[in-house]
């Protein structure tokens, strides 16, 4: 294909987007022309939606939604068409759509209508609730691309397993957003569907890879949305955004239908979990992934059904500032202080944890994403000539065919570092006044609250959980703020430290969400979201 | 080494053991040199077992010994001596052990039935129970060899998870027992050890790898052994000397701290499982290593607590006569058509169930195995020059070095393999009268029920399930007739399958036990123990 070419095969499939949305739903030249570096309050402010459609829209989470839904005061209709106005705004400031089906999603909301009407009672516990799904998950009939030029035509023919059970609970889906090329960066950018911006701060990025999950939820384009981890890809966009969001244990929930540029890593598994505005809103999500029985479709999910634990009283909690590798911003300090804080007060044990060679870690994590040098995903990007983003290109640079054997030592050496982590999590036992392990661990969610786009940022905050396979909720604690200025006495450690201390300034995070994040144990999601429960409501103190 | 070097080695290794056997335990000269080809007589009538003794070692199995112990009818201290002398003499007819600590298990006997008359309670629930444990699981203080000659004086400086579980529970260890080199093979024999006999007929095969439990617990010279298994090492033995075996899924128990020749291989994990006479012993076991909660030591394990489950009045079994690669010989064929008779007896469903490209999954299990071409096992073989064994000559011949390529291919396919097995599984669904699908699966254990020494058996009935990581149960059913002759109008399907059916003759295999393989849901231990005792019930009727 000539360079023209992917260029024009680009230009056509985001006309088509565009195609999808109502002529009266699109945003006046004068506010497109002139959109402050926060967006969000264009929503309440252009007008194109009523009282009701912001009542809804901004009700407070999917619970709440739901209970109007299945209560019949809201329809299943007006919700849906609510989020798809929503969403299309949000497409026109902040680009985080790569397909739309609003009609398709009328079309479902109305047989949902009918059928409580008719029947008195709805089809599952989440009938009538739009949910967003990210660009590489397979949902039948719409687009799957990876951000791959090459792609662009490319259409499921079948739904993943997280999808045929979120839509046999009464979900509708209306769209699908964007991820970076590949899928291996934290932010979102790819030479077929563009650039997702942040819509709390259009300078910075809404992180990635479900860049577009994350900025569509941010701005209630959607009630909850559905993303992918493999480094921290349902994470930095859920922190990014102001968020919740969860990467369970690889093997607990299914990713069947989801795809991986890298299909033959056996290493570091990804994860699907759902971003969104409420801790209950993602359990509700992961309950109904439980119930479907995953492990009947899903070989490497394992079956163990789903066990509320009690939301404890006297959690007692790890907390580990930082990972002696790059030191998180101010504000990013900041909000885990007031966590640590707040969780003081509230009467939960807090004890220092020691980050475990972070750094090993993330060299490990490295050599396992790209076995074979990323060379099976620039095939994709070879096949029209599209340039590789920048991120990416990075990364690229620094990958390294492995042999065979180098590949099997990988494989030794991430179990000796994992059974190595374990002993010592477990080795708080001889911390806590309890005599047993932490419950979680808190730590920052990354070393900043977003950054600029284009930039490389460290992982090591996000990934070490994937190399571990712990799962992981973001909670969403504070904002950047005028105050959270540079530490002018800090010396950074090492060059990457140093990058990252001069990337900041609070001027140019301004309105960035600040979120926490707390670790639990591998296959204990049960456990993680209870204690997450307990640390959100001493956040809300 | 020099040649000369690696057989002294051998030699001072075999002696060093044999001292380790009180004089007043070694048998005749006549009795050793006119042994018949089933040896299992020789215990009653030797002479050195006690009446006493006879009735400790053949006890009808661990629970009832347990009994015996806590109620102190029989003391620690008596039945360890027992089983000591019983696989003194078993030493001495089929050759299972490659340690021996007759003495610190006499310490530890005396030790604990102190505490019980002291304290008057047991330290745990296998209080006093001899345990054998397998060449390549850390027992420290122990060697573990792997069969190799450059490993002779290596020794454990910890006890595996598994070990230090039962040790905590109350077990004794007095003896390790032989492995084939390498552990690759189905059949035990090394050039440090020697060859570890079938105590039913000396002419075949204990099984392999974890031969040495198999034979020693055959020939009741422990009331219980633990094995482990990547390819059948716990069933063939199980399988080969009419005993109850388990090869639990990968993720279930803890196998740190046992040896793999393999360590890189990412794809098929062993597992650690008991062979014992009985399923309730079996459960025993397994319940303990669950209790311990092995998660807390080693990341692989889920963190999944025993819930058992309830014995069925009416199991759904789907039964796989053969599979369609080699056809199992007659004394196989007639054990399942006995159990499937019994079964069915019993009110239980039986359906059929098709094989689904049983011959593809071990070409790609075998590319698993070797993905380095064995260079990593060979680099021991090399250090001293000792021969290969025949069986694992054989494949190292066969075994090709795959690029990261290949490798990472193989996981894809692996896992596509996985999918639609369990699809294959699930939709038995459409041919039960109950709607669900079958909740077991019953095959023969092996297409025969041993193997002259030194040939290379047909493993696909057993590392099948490797691959898929379905968990496993072995049921003794049967021993090898004068009547299971030969089907003369059998036409074999391919050379594999000509080979396997030219190797038998009822006359040759006499008085081997003959087992079934019982096959559940990966990570259901609970409910296939619960299944295969239903099963053995119908099998005792």
């Amino acid at each position: 294909m000539s360079a023209a070419a992917w260029q024009e095969t680009a230009a056509a499939a985001q006309a088509e987007l565009k195609s999808k949305i109502p002529k009266d739903w699109l945003l006046p030249e004068a506010i497109l022309s002139s959109k402050p570096r926060n967006v969000i309050p264009i929503f309440r402010s252009c007008g194109l939606l009523t009282g009701r459609e912001l009542e809804i829209t901004e009700v407070e989470d999917c619970v709440a939604l739901l209970e109007q839904l299945h209560s019949r005061k809201w329809s299943a209709l007006e919700v849906t068409v609510a989020f798809c106005k929503r969403a299309a705004i949000a497409q026109q400031l902040i680009n985080p759509l790569m397909n739309i089906d609003f009609e398709g999603a009328r079309k479902r909301a109305m047989d949902l209508d009918d059928h409580l009407n008719k029947q008195g009672k709805v089809v599952g516990p989440l009938h009538g609730l739009p949910i967003s799904f990210k660009d590489l998950t397979d949902v039948k009939g719409m687009k799957i691309t990876l951000g791959f030029v090459a792609l662009a035509d490319h259409v499921s023919e079948t739904d993943a397993v997280a999808v045929q059970s979120l839509r046999e609970a009464g979900a509708i889906v209306y769209c699908k957003t964007t991820m970076p090329q590949t899928g291996m960066a934290l932010e979102t950018i790819s030479n077929l569907w563009g650039r997702t911006l942040n819509p709390f701060n259009t300078d910075l990025s809404s992180g990635g890879s479900s860049g577009g999950e994350g900025a569509l939820n941010g701005c209630h384009g959607a009630p909850i949305g559905i993303a992918t981890d493999i480094g921290g890809s349902i994470r930095a966009p859920a922190s990014f955004n102001g968020l919740y969001g969860i990467r369970p244990t690889s093997r607990r929930f299914s990713y069947k239908g989801n795809a991986m540029g890298f299909t033959g890593q056996a290493a570091i598994l990804s994860s699907i979990g759902p971003i969104g505005r409420s801790l209950r809103d993602i359990e509700l999500i992961l309950k109904v992934w439980n119930a479907f029985e995953p492990w009947n479709y899903d070989p490497v999910v394992a079956p163990i059904k789903w066990q509320p634990a009690p939301v404890p009283t006297k959690a007692t909690i790890g907390v580990m500032y930082w990972d002696e590798v790059v030191m998180p911003h101010p504000p990013m300090q900041r909000a885990v202080q007031m966590v640590v804080d707040k969780l003081k007060a509230a009467g939960h044990e807090i004890i220092d944890f020691k980050p475990y060679r972070h750094r090993e870690a993330w060299d490990l994590t490295f050599k396992h994403y790209y076995p074979t040098a990323g060379s099976n995903v620039k095939e994709f990007i070879e096949r029209t000539g599209e340039p590789v983003i920048p991120a990416v290109a990075k990364y690229f640079d620094r990958a390294k065919m492995l042999d065979v054997h180098e590949l099997t030592q990988l494989f030794k050496d991430q179990r000796q570092y994992q059974t190595e982590y374990l002993a010592h999590w477990i080795a708080t036992k001889t911390q806590t006044s309890t005599g047993k392990p932490i419950d979680a661990l808190l730590t920052p969610s990354m070393a900043s609250a977003s950054f600029p786009h284009d930039y490389l940022p460290w992982w090591g905050y996000l990934s070490q959980w994937n190399l571990l396979d712990y799962p992981c909720v973001i909670l969403p604690v504070t904002s950047v703020k005028p105050e959270d200025t540079k530490d002018s006495l800090y010396t950074p450690v090492n060059p990457l430290d140093q990058e990252t201390y001069d990337m900041y300034d609070p001027e140019k995070f301004a309105d960035i969400p600040v979120c926490v994040q707390l670790v639990g144990r591998n296959l204990q999601e049960e456990q993680l979201v209870a204690v997450a429960m307990a640390v959100d409501e001493a956040i809300k103190q």
